[in-house]
């Protein structure tokens, strides 16, 4: 768990691009076209999320698709899973 | 769900307060002593974990008790489990 998992998260864009990621792969292209914001815009807001690690990229042909990383997304979720399930059972 | 929720988490100390909330609701003077950090700066935490709604303070006696907020830590939660989870079955 690292800080800047978090700090990529505190965007809504780039919570926006993850949640449009959850259906399938796509593009920078397609996911700008599903934005009112330029493409230049939308390929910073993906370099952060794949510093974060919270988006894999893959070269398909001449297309470079984006994936959720499920292993990272995994991880910080446990993390507050972990968190709210100790605390319901803090009298055990 | 909110950006300065995910600002507040991109602090390693401030992820360390919530793992110690989990056990018990604790006082800014004994979260200090846990820490090797100056109580002004422990107070400057909690002062922004409770800005992003990620802790509850509530007055007993002559002291000001820290708890996690449930409900945004729930719902944070939700968000996640709702990303990972889709993706599992963006085949249905």
């Amino acid at each position: 768990m690292i800080n800047k998992t978090f700090q990529a998260l505190s965007d809504s864009t780039r919570r926006e691009i993850l949640n449009m990621l959850r259906d399938g792969d796509l593009t920078a292209g397609q996911i700008s076209d599903r934005f009112n914001i330029s493409r230049p815009s939308i390929s910073h807001h993906l370099n952060v999320l794949k510093n974060a690690d919270l988006v894999l990229d893959e070269r398909k042909g001449q297309y470079i698709y984006y994936s959720l990383n499920t292993t990272v997304l995994d991880e910080v979720l446990g993390w507050f899973a972990d968190l709210v399930e100790k605390r319901g059972n803090k009298n055990d």
